[in-house]
């Protein structure tokens, strides 16, 4: 596939971007035929620079949940845009916004609002600190919690005094869960989880609903606080807290990504539980309480309570994991689809090196369908069944195609660079 | 002066927002009288939300450089808007973008962007790390470089490993800066420092010409990276990096607040000198891809090179220091006007507990005119000659009434309280 405007671009980009891209939006560890940049993006579908357009699966890595350019969160943006943005003090929509989230979230009692899904992780720790006077935070091994030095996945430009408090324990395991508390003693601040284990490059896993109460009694056993890092699945689970689904209440979750459906803005939720640690801290940003964000995400979660849109991408997704199963079947392939339907993850079976993987999200790619070789996709309440079946076709050709050149695969030189030289997490 | 919709609002607030509000657009340190929220910005002006206008001389802390709700810049986000914002990935605008701050800003040979001011920092100093192999970076002592655990002037949910690798140096004091080289050895990484000095609560200094070239030297003789922070005063003294006008050329400096107008967008950028540094690390965020801030940063751009926006703003900028230097001696009061005409900070002589200077922040809020009593403030290009005649004769009132109620004048009792807490620099 020819993308001579995508060419010049990057080539252009490599001289003033270092490495021509950087972070989570970087095809450095895509497939070679990716593009990298994208003209325009309407509903479902995103177009290249090139101009060819893509089903995208991918949904800004999360922030397009009811659809690109969605008109009625649009508007909303606009109708404050014509009022102010960033201004000396914050609108009147931030208390509106902070009403919003709080009678929607269970679990929380109060909001503060940021701009990366990192300032809400950031946040939450400082003021998991602040609020019990310890140190030690206890994260699941290969959770991905943002990429500032405390938490990014890969060490370069990091300190080990960077994470000198923190202590890993293994998602859904209770006894290593528990021997890490244990270990904190009385310095145990908290404890972060994700609302389902989706870290990249492995099958994604469900909270075991033993583990996520057990949680919550060592943290209220411990007076420690219990962070829901929310930033990738917020919203998409249910219209609560995930782990409302696992009867458990944190004290800090984190939000970010969709809940304004692309425009930026991102939140810390607490409970009364940790008011005053959140209180004592200075956290603040030049843009945190612009006005036209909030407005959007206003919009945002009006239609998040009033339509079907999760019923819709549930429904969707289920379908979607079954046509591609069906599919793969067909073609001698058996896949692992794990996660939630409505955020995929897609694996082969028998392909360690993610050589078929690449081979079908190129594949899949070339017939017009954005998917990822191993990071958990996002579906978005704009598609369609219609763009289901289109999806599901693509798959059939490409499972064919794949399956006709697979003596031929050969393993992402960059990739196996990547596995060589240190953990791979490097996704937001 | 009565304000019963922001009471309302901060009554609401306060339930659902830790202390009411946070961060550096909170209130909490300012007169009593200052309203807290704000309905509606255009030019040079903000209206509260119970819809009293004010002369803007916050500028949103920044953003507000042209003026608020600038028609180009806007109509360059709407273009951008109708074709996609935050997508899968960056789109075109960000190769532009990139390239046109590499030629607007003479040390920089690449770019990258992210959301706060405190992101362009903390990769700035991971850049230097990740570089240079080396951990320890100097800080002059009282600057303000974000709100981060390794720099948030508040301490409360700071551990002290946050900062292990810093070592303070006094700004412009060459001694303390050789002494703290000195100290580092060779593990040296960086010297960050700020355009100028620019501490809140006290006079502001621009910096020497030996101070600053002394730096460059230090760094060049130990290989570590020079930072310039132009988050605050970026574009406000120089179309240039600020150092340029003392003949130095930084490593690194970081951008944000006004490069946009106020849509939310940072950057970091760079010399080569540190590209493989910045390449090496992981860094991102949800809506660091996205291209309505980015076009907006353009269309600024091109703005402030083709227009007198900045001649502009130090013509009125001069106007307004010797017209309230000439009112204040009117009527028995000594000013300390400090910094560059265009970001002014006002105290006053014999005013140690401030009760002078928030007394007549209040006069002259109460006369339609928003300064502060204790933060540089920033003029922005959409004041006219008019605007600065309607701050000076308002002045002259609010010295006069200050002077009548001097004898009854106390100071700020939130104010104290935090003095008596801790250093005090907290704000953005």
């Amino acid at each position: 596939m020819d993308k001579p405007v995508d060419a010049a671009l990057k080539a252009r980009a490599l001289k003033v971007i270092p490495n021509g891209m950087y972070g989570h939006e970087s095809t450095r560890l895509l497939p070679a035929a990716f593009p990298q940049f994208f003209s325009r993006a309407e509903g479902a579908y995103i177009w290249d620079a090139d101009g060819k357009r893509y089903l995208d699966f991918m949904c800004a890595y999360g922030p397009s949940l009811l659809g690109y350019r969605d008109n009625r969160v649009d508007a909303a943006a606009a109708r404050q845009a014509e009022l102010g943005d960033a201004m000396t003090g914050p609108a009147p929509v931030m208390v509106d916004l902070a009403e919003t989230l709080v009678s929607m979230v269970d679990h929380a009692d109060w909001a503060m609002f940021c701009k990366n899904g990192t300032d809400a992780t950031s946040m939450a720790v400082m003021a998991a600190r602040a609020q019990t006077g310890r140190r030690i935070v206890l994260m699941a091994e290969g959770a991905y919690h943002g990429a500032a030095a405390w938490c990014t996945p890969v060490p370069a430009g990091v300190v080990a005094e960077d994470r000198a408090w923190q202590r890993p324990y293994r998602y859904n395991d209770v006894a290593s869960l528990e021997a890490a508390v244990a270990a904190a003693g009385d310095d145990l601040a908290a404890i972060i989880a994700s609302p389902f284990k989706h870290d990249v490059f492995i099958d994604q896993e469900l909270p075991d609903r033993d583990y996520a109460q057990r949680v919550r009694e060592l943290c209220d056993q411990t007076g420690a606080m219990l962070v829901i890092d929310e930033v990738r699945a917020g919203f998409r689970i249910t219209r609560d807290c995930s782990w409302s689904l696992v009867g458990v209440k944190p004290d800090l979750s984190c939000w970010g990504k969709s809940i304004a459906n692309g425009q930026p803005i991102s939140a810390l939720l607490g409970a009364d539980s940790c008011r005053k640690g959140a209180g004592d801290i200075y956290v603040t940003g030049s843009f945190w309480f612009a006005a036209v964000p909030m407005a959007a995400a206003i919009e945002t979660l009006r239609i998040l309570r009033e339509t079907d849109y999760l019923e819709h991408m549930v429904l969707l997704g289920g379908k979607l994991r079954a046509g591609l199963d069906a599919a793969a079947r067909r073609h001698g392939f058996a896949l692992r689809q794990t996660g939630p339907v409505q955020m995929p993850l897609i694996m082969f079976e028998q392909d360690p090196d993610l050589r078929i993987g690449y081979a079908w999200t190129e594949e899949m790619l070339a017939r017009g369908v954005y998917m990822h070789p191993w990071h958990n996709m996002f579906l978005c309440a704009a598609m369609t069944e219609a763009d289901i079946d289109l999806a599901i076709a693509a798959a059939e050709e490409a499972f064919a195609a794949v399956a006709a050149r697979l003596e031929k695969l050969v393993p992402s030189a960059m990739l196996m660079a990547l596995l060589s030289a240190h953990a791979p997490e490097p996704v937001a």
